[in-house]
């Protein structure tokens, strides 16, 4: 069961292109490499890619029928039999257990199914603000990787709310195989949205490695693509984001996989937000036109979290310039822009795609995803060196009585202590919560006012069209809805509360007040005019 | 004095029907009954249900003389010297200490005056969504049985104000008889309603129940009807409820005495919603035409707390059909429907009663009570067997080492240990919180986004009507807030966040969402023909 | 560095008039006094109210040396060489170091930067009710007075923004000198005020008490006065309010010296909020039409805390009457009214003068500082004798083993043993801290209900002006709006949440919710007789 579910088959693996790894390994490095007399050498003969990554590696031990099955039938016939790998985390886990089990393990201090749509959630307005799209079905904050595919799956946006939890709420805290947990009822609840598509899967699991394409395209090799069926896709995944996601299974080298963040990064090598003196420390590697992965020397966590945490598209939408459809054949429906919410409006406009129109205002919106990432870029702790994995994934001591870095990703607010005392060791735990609830309360102030004038603005619309105020003045007041929008919704998505870069909060969100409030004012001095020119009562 | 205030009068007593209670007791399972030689054989000779309830029962021991006042002098003169009931529960209280002391411990977890028309309230836009209505008030969060008539009566929408606490502040934290707490200051306070009327103190105290015909109905024997001045009504009401709601005095069978329960019951033996096969285990025993009582061989706390944990209607209110007002001689003013929130609004309609207009659409709405039982009807842990006790009332031990059934009633979210995992004992504290918070967060999620909406359809309305779209559009969106009112408002009422049947609650509140967004339609889609039919600016 | 910032020459001291101070030290009660042999003899020879002051009293023992410096230059030629005044707190700290430390302790309770204009702040729709106002671009709720002076230059609503942390949001722990913690960036950000002026910083500071003429006057001998540039007033000022404010160096009696506050008393010394049996305990002691102070037999805390925490106006503003601005020329730019909220808006309008015009009604309002005073005056614990200092700074052990009054204000909810216990010692904590909660739940829930009506309010009118309803019943609902407002919004600015008088939080309250509720009437009766009026569609 846990192979049929979880190995693939290597139909990708045998067509691995010849590729020299420069230095990726010690053994790399000139020294002559000893072999295992484990059977190796034959794969070798063919896969010198997985040599170099392998050899003088910490996993230079393990024989290659640890992850691999069926190798003697691929042996004797390469091309008619595929052999099987295995990327399931709980093989890695077997080595691997606190930090295997830390993954897993439900933190209870995250809260489920807690909509960010309420007056205490991070988006008290978005009925309102995001009126028309289907995240106001529901939109919940995070609570963890271990649920990361259960939960985006057992939303009501998501597929009409077709998935449920198999045990009714008591499946709520089950970090098992996904359809273990989950069942398709194959019906379509009132009041959902039929979000989800192919490529956001690709975020949240990597049981997809082998089958999909680099940037999701078409090819007879790749069982998913872009435009595949979002519920068959999904009725195919079993597990959230692996191992193999930021470890690379062979030499354990950092990695990362995720196709839209590898072109970001080739794109802009130099001036990409994770650059230091014009460069990155990561060599991108193309298997045969068929996937890239991208290797490190050196762990760059904000590298590996950025192949999920930044808002990336990933769905259908429009052109700005005539209004016709973005569909899944078109590459922009797996785009990592890479850039922060000052930024963002125009490069989605240069791209010419918007997600939705604002139901009532009609102006041409973008919601976001998670670009934690793209708001850490160039924050003070960034530019002092911090990479996400020392707040976040801080050092215990295991049963085993050895240290290791939590995979269970911590809210840092709660663990003060391993979080920011190991950098800050002469402040108190309570000196430095104080410090990180005075910036959250202070952006959160900003967010409430921001959503508070573009409520106004959304408010006066309606109000100035039903008084016939005219279409150039609407066009007017609707591009200031799309600017405002833009500098405040970003922040709904961001999960620090503004943490991660208080100053960008700042600019973005007060940009965002001073936009609603002047399309506000053009309605306000339009609808005074009209007023005037109507006859007397 | 506390005889004075508590016991009352016989009136009543002497005139019980004979009647056969069959099986009640273990007496009455055939055995000869020993009758202890105290005097009670004389008062059996009139009173044989008395016997029948008694003998053989827990209560057996006790002399008459426990309980009744006066009875030499009845016995002398039957007719003219009517004996004394005392139901106070202290007299209860002096066998079962626990259960009593339990009853009139302040909970500290449950805070006062703490009105649900906040933003982290129950229902926090209700002052618009209500608008008209007396609970815009005020309208707090419950807390708890000790203090459920020194609440309702000094609340601000009661009587107008004019009940205050006579020690001020302090005195809500005191838990004595009524008129020892508050005081009547006979004066109206500014911002108060009204509200308050004979029927709804039967569900708040048991002080009156020898003084109350069945349903309320005027009777020279009964000294309160439903058309009584409300303030006498409330002048001459000490307690809370008292054991004898609950417990059959005479021979401690589980019981019910609340009228409109006992009439709804009886309207469909088979298919109410405690039936379980097509039959409850009440047996409902008439009074000679003034009282009925249910008791039960087992007790099914469901129904000992449908008494008041229910949807039930003791207002004046209006005919749909007409308009005419109907008014306490009406037997609709004492009313159970016993109905859930998908089916409250036919119910009402066919009644033809509604309790009030909205104050800018004019809907004809209803504004529920605490509506618990008739959502936990059907849900999985209903369908389990479990009822209210056992997660409300778990056992705990008391002072004297022996273990009780709390009578406090308890927040199962705050003792979680108690309340779940006796029949979840496999599960830890952490995990079966952190599931109740998942049901809860999910339900609030639906009720703020219900409430969002219908304030979209009120704000709309009130544009449409000052901009002059016709009577018939306005019905029809009207026609649409009665309906989604009647699916929201129900959850404010309810106690539990949707606990207590999520499935019920999400298709109740999805049902809102979609009549709002219904009612907006029609209204946006009139103004805009309206608009175009407006000469050009 | 110390000295320099802190020390004042004494410009003042020396023209201090020959004034008799009876009474104000045991030496004045007729003793002989046996004046210390260091040289101070030669001080008195000048300066005989000091000695007034100083014999007899705790400080008589401390030579002039220990807070004035340049004596002897001083002493040879008077007139030119003033001495210096140290009146740095970390000087009277030397000896009284358990309330130097606990003054500058920083009180994680109190959280930083906490928007009251957020869902769970104190004035959830700010933005919509203050429009218009500086308020509405940050408003935090307090953290207590080593942050007096730091929070209120590095608000958002003070001078642009332009004075922020050296440190960034580290320095947001930091309660050091002013210019040690913060920067002069000379940057207007975007979204910020230009609030502030020299006045307001008289309620912050004793830095300038020798700067400063009675009033803010203009004086050559003042270095600041009401008109001065506030960013030279600040920048010139490094140190929250000192020992000095409230008790007298020379002799430590009780004391106030803020002008605006004696100026109060003096008007109305019988009938004022602090008298009892038509006086109040408070000597005004003229020095030389230059400044004055105000000196207690007995401490009286309700007036020491009068200094700061009542509703002032310290800010231009305009006049009712003909609509002429009042600049800081005028004295109602430094007035202490000393009523409470039922009274103020007559007051402002006798005064002739009002804050600032509501963005969208054009009603003239006021904006209130912290009117905690005048809220307590009459209440039940002011009857019952009862100070600010009982309850705000109760007794804790010291380091050294003695009891000192605490000088960190504390929040009596969270550490009601030592607020509430002491006059309550038969209550438990659990049950103060549930009565504290009900008055403020309550009060909270009518603060949530006038602001609902207020936004009514405020809407309905812009949807009747957009009507072209005529302006003599837009003016009607303008001064419902006027008289609405300030019977809320001063709860807003007061920091009890009502506690500190729940009676008149209520009738103030109800009052606002009455005003508004009449002005919305007044609105939709108007549009729907304009509505009639109009040609059907």
């Amino acid at each position: 069961m846990l192979k049929k579910n979880l190995a693939v088959t290597a139909a990708v693996a045998g067509a691995i292109a010849l590729l020299s790894i420069p230095a990726l390994t010690v053994a790399a490095k000139g020294k002559p490499v000893q072999v295992a007399n484990d059977g190796r050498a034959k794969c070798y003969d063919c896969h010198d890619e997985v040599k170099a990554l392998k050899e003088g590696s910490k996993h230079a031990k393990l024989s290659c029928k640890v992850c691999h099955d069926k190798l003697d039938a691929h042996m004797s016939d390469p091309e008619k039999n595929k052999p099987v790998t295995l990327i399931d985390a709980a093989l890695c886990g077997k080595c691997h257990k606190s930090q295997y089990d830390s993954f897993f393990e439900v933190n209870y201090e995250a809260p489920a199914r807690k909509e960010k749509g309420t007056p205490t959630g991070r988006s008290p307005m978005q009925d309102k603000l995001l009126a028309g799209h289907g995240f106001t079905f529901e939109h919940d904050e995070p609570r963890g990787h271990a649920f990361m595919v259960i939960d985006q799956f057992a939303v009501d946006r998501f597929q009409g709310g077709r998935f449920q939890f198999k045990e009714g709420w008591k499946g709520v805290t089950s970090t098992g195989k996904t359809w273990d947990v989950l069942t398709d009822t194959g019906k379509k609840l009132p009041e959902t949205a039929m979000a989800g598509n192919a490529t956001c899967i690709q975020c949240k699991t990597s049981d997809h490695l082998l089958k999909w394409k680099f940037m999701g395209d078409k090819d007879p090799r790749a069982k998913w693509d872009r435009s595949s069926n979002v519920v068959d896709v999904a009725k195919d995944t079993n597990n959230p984001l692996g191992c193999v996601h930021c470890h690379d299974p062979h030499g354990t080298q950092p990695r990362v996989v995720r196709d839209a963040l590898i072109q970001a990064v080739e794109k802009d090598p130099k001036g990409n937000i994770f650059a230091k003196n014009g460069a990155t420390d990561l060599k991108v590697i193309d298997f045969r036109g068929f996937r890239k992965i991208g290797v490190m020397q050196k762990t760059d966590s904000r590298m590996m979290c950025a192949q999920c945490h930044v808002e990336y598209n990933c769905n259908a939408g429009t052109q700005w310039s005539d209004g016709k459809p973005v569909k899944y054949d078109d590459i922009r429906t797996n785009h990592f822009p890479l850039k922060n919410s000052l930024q963002l409006l125009k490069h989605y406009q240069e791209l010419n795609f918007f997600d939705f129109k604002h139901a009532i205002t009609g102006a041409r919106l973008i919601k976001f995803q998670h670009p934690e990432t793209e708001t850490y870029a160039g924050s003070v702790h960034d530019k002092a060196g911090v990479q996400c994995h020392q707040c976040h994934m801080p050092k215990h001591k295991g049963k085993d009585g050895k240290m290791f870095s939590t995979h269970g990703v911590i809210r840092p607010k709660n663990h003060v202590k391993e979080a920011c005392l190991g950098c800050h060791p002469k402040d108190s735990v309570a000196k430095k919560a104080y410090e990180i609830d005075a910036v959250q309360n202070y952006v959160k102030g900003k967010m409430r006012k921001a959503e508070y004038w573009l409520g106004q603005l959304i408010d006066t619309y309606a109000a100035a069209q039903r008084m016939g105020v005219s279409p150039a003045v609407l066009d007017e007041a609707r591009a200031k809805h799309e600017e405002a929008h833009v500098l405040w919704e970003y922040w709904t998505a961001e999960n620090s509360d503004g943490f991660h870069n208080p100053d960008l909060a700042r600019e973005s969100l007060t940009g965002s007040i001073a936009a609603s409030k002047a399309g506000v004012k053009i309605l306000n001095d339009a609808m005074t005019v009209a007023k005037k020119d109507e006859p007397k009562k």
